[in-house]
This record gives structure tokens, sequence and C-alpha cells, in this order.
């Protein structure tokens, strides 16, 4: 790979581009485009939305006739196949671009290494992996799904300062402050789905959609996750928020349920496979990525939350932490299996930390 | 009061200055002192140990003549009684300052006021004030003792991101890791005396000496903390690392006990009196500022550290966290009533937030 500062430059202006789709552009991935000859831009684009056009060819657009000759920067491999649209690797050998730079490789089957491929063959000069992590980092939903058949799996969970996530009576309102409230709120607009538990429903009776303060509400055209519950024996009271039909929303039960009754009309019902007396969470992980589902946002209680950390399938965890004190008979924050000894305990790497208000926001990934 | 930027600037230097007294002025408060004429410093000085000259001494040395006509930065009030070194008021007379900007008053009967009247009245112009809650931070051990007549309170926590300190079988050993370790000593260091109940030193055998971090060390006239263990019913260990006479140790006991065996030859033993079937916290408190305590570093269980917390005797929560879960049958952290209703909470304030390594150092306050 030869790439300069100003290769550099352009790339992360088309990441930051990229990032403009970041509540819009489900199923599909976030990708930004820049056009360029030397330091001067003469195009640039980002995908909005899936079925309409890419970020190329916004970027080709802007161009016109500067695109002849120039260097494009693309944060995802060009598309070689048809989809909703036209092959993007066509419309930049079309457009006469000389040189295409790109940040991470698409995985996807029908794409993977033919969009370069189809990009050389035409002459074109292509170097790849430019800001690669980076590029991956914002469709890390979208990498999951295609390469690991399952969704980025993110675990949120606010807690006290003492791992606390509720008062023994289950009260659990207002742990945080309204900062880190409307920060949740930003991670769930970012996900293809919500999961919770049945747990959860019967407890807070929450509406698990997106409420995203006036700000940071980049259209009407936001995405409405999905809303996913975990229950086994289809026990969701009639009059949940799960199940007024006002987003999308699926409710998985065990083969031995039906969802025979009224409860459940505005709502699609799916039996799932069981393992150790619940449902089986890889089924129900390959069953929301066969739907498209990139990223995972799970909001539950300390039972799913545990079992998915415990199996592994929790990527990230996402933990709001105010500055109180519950004591040790409040709920806990995780129900996991008890370690024989330390040499056994759950690493993680600390991604970041960030003040919300009263409130400390930490991001972190199990260590690998 | 009247001061200006050059004032802000000594008597920032004057609290630097204090600062390097940290580990070593015990049971003394931490003092710095500059005398500057206009922006030009003279003289500069700081206490550095209990029976030797105070700071203002060091400083009128440094200057010499010219602090005739200067200006005097002292962050605590000169003293005006004759302790074991003669009044600080007495020395800035003699030598002729015109003018002393005082950063805290001293709180102490023998000189509360009486050091600022003594200067004025020989003319001198005296401000008070400036920086006065840096100078109270510096010293907040001292001001609780003279003022509260009981030491400043920090529990030091280690826990993992769950809130949890031990596995459920009592292990733990390296939850934290040498970052927040060193760090740890450093918070030993700088207190009068180190707290810790019968169930860790049963548990743990701590020797709850200083080990500062060799680059830390200022010397090898860092004060020894006094090592105190809440015993009541005297059942520390012969070979305990406590009762080794290594460093001053003070083991409370309950009245209905009575140290006679060889286990405490090395160490003293006062009875305390009994509320709630423990020993009276306020009582220890009270006795353990009686003996020139100003800080206090309480490393205990989740027994003693939930007492002091939910008796509103904790004053600061020095809290490090490692990212790793260990789950809900792991130890707790701090042992509380529960709650009635989530507007019961223990509400504290964060007042930093320092990454250590791969852990986080919270230091927390309770909310008033």
């Amino acid at each position: 790979m030869t790439v300069s500062v100003v290769d550099a430059m352009h790339m992360a202006q088309a990441l930051r581009l990229a990032e403009r789709g970041l509540y819009t552009t489900q199923p599909n991935p976030r990708v930004g485009c820049v056009i360029a000859r030397g330091e001067r831009v003469v195009g640039q684009g980002w995908h909005e939305r899936a079925g309409e056009p890419h970020a190329e060819v916004y970027a080709l657009r802007e161009a016109k006739d500067e695109a002849r000759g120039a260097t494009a920067y693309v944060t995802l491999e060009p598309c070689a196949h048809h989809g909703r649209t036209p092959p993007c690797a066509d419309a930049l050998i079309a457009a006469g671009v000389s040189r295409v730079v790109i940040a991470a490789e698409d995985p996807f089957p029908q794409v993977a290494g033919q969009g370069i491929a189809k990009l050389r063959s035409a002459g074109i000069t292509v170097e790849s992996g430019l800001m690669r992590d980076a590029a991956r980092e914002i469709n890390l939903g979208f990498f999951s799904r295609i390469e690991r058949h399952r969704p980025w799996v993110r675990v949120k969970l606010a807690m006290s300062l003492d791992g606390r996530t509720a008062l023994a009576n289950g009260e659990s309102k207002w742990i945080t402050g309204e900062a880190a409230r409307a920060d949740v709120q930003r991670w769930r607009a970012r996900s293809s789905a919500i999961l919770t538990g049945i747990g959860t429903v019967l407890a807070d009776n929450p509406q698990l959609t997106v409420r995203l303060p006036a700000e940071a509400e980049p259209s009407s055209r936001t995405y409405s996750p999905l809303r996913v519950v975990l229950d086994r024996h289809l026990r969701t009271p009639a009059g949940s928020h799960v199940l007024d039909g006002q987003t999308p929303t699926l409710v998985l039960h065990s083969t031995s349920a039906a969802a025979t009754d009224d409860r459940f009309a505005r709502v699609e019902c799916i039996a799932v496979a069981e393992q150790h007396e619940a449902l089986d969470l890889q089924a129900v992980l390959a069953l929301l990525a066969g739907r498209h589902c990139s990223e995972l946002h799970v909001e539950a209680g300390p039972t799913l939350c545990g079992a998915l950390f415990a199996a592994g399938l929790a990527d990230e965890l996402l933990i709001y932490m105010a500055p109180l004190l519950l004591g040790d008979t409040a709920r806990p924050l995780l129900a996991l299996p008890p370690l024989a000894d330390m040499t056994a305990r759950w690493k993680l790497n600390v991604l970041d930390t960030r003040a919300l208000g009263q409130d400390l926001r930490l991001r972190l990934r199990p260590a690998v």
C-alpha cells in the first residue's frame, strides 16, 4: 500500500461522511466517499438509506468532469454486483477516476475482492487497507453479521457504584441521570434491533423505541430498530408496550408454546430451539443475523445479560455508572456462574470512559 | 480581600510548596510560604516535619534583608503561640514584611485569628482567604480533626466492574493491577493511620505498612502511619503481621475483652465502648482524633466499610475498579442496610476519575 498524508486526510473525511449514515443506513453499511485531485476535494458523498444511491454515486455527481484522473477514497470496497442499485465499481470506471483508495474490504460474498478486481482490470490503481480498523469499527455490526453470522452484541447496563441495578424490591427507576439516558437513545438508534427478556418486560414494561434528543435527530429518516423479546412461555401480558405494534417487533418463544391469542396480533412470533432451560442464544443470534440484524442492543436483566456474557456472545458492554450506593441487598449486575478461582475471572478492556452529567459511561470489550 | 493576579501566582506556588510535606509533616499540617517583592520571589519554604521550623521560617531565612517591605504568602495562618517552635507571626513582624496574604485561617483554638490579630496590631496589612478551598483540601484531615474532632475518613475499595471485591471463597488477590496498587501506597503514606477490621486480618493477614514506589519516596523521613485494628473479641492470631511491632499499632477491643496474653506484647490495646454489637465507630474516631490522627485510611471488608458509610462517617471513597467481572455469587462491595425506595439511595459526587494501567480510580464524596 502506497499512501500519503494527503490520502490519510481524505480518508479521514470519508470516514466522517460515513458516520452521517449512523442512524439511517440499516441494514446497509455506513459508507463515505471523497473524490479529490491532490489536496483539493472535488466531490463527496455518503450512503444515507437502503435502496438509495451509494456514497460513490453522490460523490461522482458532485465531482462531475473533475472525477476524470482524480482519486476516489471509499471507506468500504465499492460493490461490483447489481443490488438495488448498479455497481459502484462500474460508475467509478465510467467516470474515469485513475486511483481508488479503500479503507476496508467488503466481506459480503457477492462483493469480496470483486470490486477491487474490476477496478484493477480497468487499469485503475487500487490501494486497500488505509484506516481499515476505523472503517470496520463504524460497521462492526455489518462485519459481524457477514463474517460471524451473528450480530455485534452490545449489552447496556445501568448500575450504581457498587454494581447494583435495582433495589431488592425491583425498583430501578432513575439510577442514572438525564444525560446518560439520552446517550442510551443514541446507541439504541444506531442498532438494528433491541433485545430484552420477559423478566424486564414483566418488571418494567419498557417501550424499547428510539426517542432521540431533538439536537441528535438527524432526520425523520432514522431507522426504527426491531424490538426482540425472548419470551419462552409467551408470558408477555396483554397491554405491554412491546405488543403495541408501534414498531416492528419479534417475540421469540420455545417450540412448546404457541402464540394463538390476540395479544400477539400486532407482532411476529417465532419458535426457537431451547438449551439448558432457556432459549438457545446462538440460535437467537443466527436468526437475527439472517434478518439483517447488524448491531444488537441488549437492555435486559442480570439473567439474560449474564447468560450472553457467560456464553461469550456479549461483544461489548456499555455500562452507565451512577455515583450512588445501593448496598448488598440490592439486585446484582450480572448473574454469572461461580468462579473456582481468580484466574477464571472475566477480563475486559476499557475502550473509553466518559462523564455524562453526574454519571460515568464505560465501554468495554472482553479481552481476547 | 484585595488581591491581584501576582498574589494568586505566589499563593499557587506556596500551595505547591505545602504539598511537598504531604508524606512527612504528621501530625502537623502541610504549609508552604513564599516571600515576594512584586513578581520577584525572594524566599520560599515549607514545613517538612513536626518539631522542625515552620514554612515561614525557611522562607524568611532565604529572603534575608529582602523580607523588609515584602509580601509573605502563607497557605495557613501563621501561628501566634509558642509550640515546639517560636510563633511565626513574631518572626514575620521582626523581619519587617509589610503585607501578609493567607489562604486558610488556622482552626486550632490556640491560633485561630490570633496570628492575624498579632500581625495587624504590628501594622502589617493582612489579606485572608485567597485559595482557601485548595489550602483546606491539602490539610483536610487536619481541619477535620480540629473542627469536627474526628479524622477525615477515606475508605479505599478495590472491586470488579460488577462491584465485587472477592470470589465467594474469599479469594481476592490481584483484583487490580500494579499501577493501582502503587497508587494505594501513596494514599496510605499521606495518612495518619490505617484502619482495618478483624475480618480482613483473619482473611488476608495484611501488613498495612507503607511501601512507596522508589520514585515517589520523598525521603527516609516519610511518616509511618499508625496501624489500627478493630478487634472486638481480640481474635487477632499470633503471628499476624499487624502484631509484629514493625510500626506503631493500636488494637481496639470491647471492654469485655482483655489483652493479657503475649500476642499483644508489641502493640497497644485500648478498650472502646460498643454499640449495636460492634465497636462504637464514633468513639473509635474520637479516640483517633485525640491521638492527632488527621487522615484515616480505611482498608477493610464490606462490614466495616459499610458501617462507616451507613453511619455517615465515610468522608471519601477511593475506588479502584478493575475491568473484569466476578459475577453475583462473588463478595459484595459494601454491606448496607436495605433501602425502602430509591429516594433513600446514597448519593455521591465524583471528584475525579483516573486511568491507572487497566484499572480506573474513582474518588467520591457523599453528596450533601
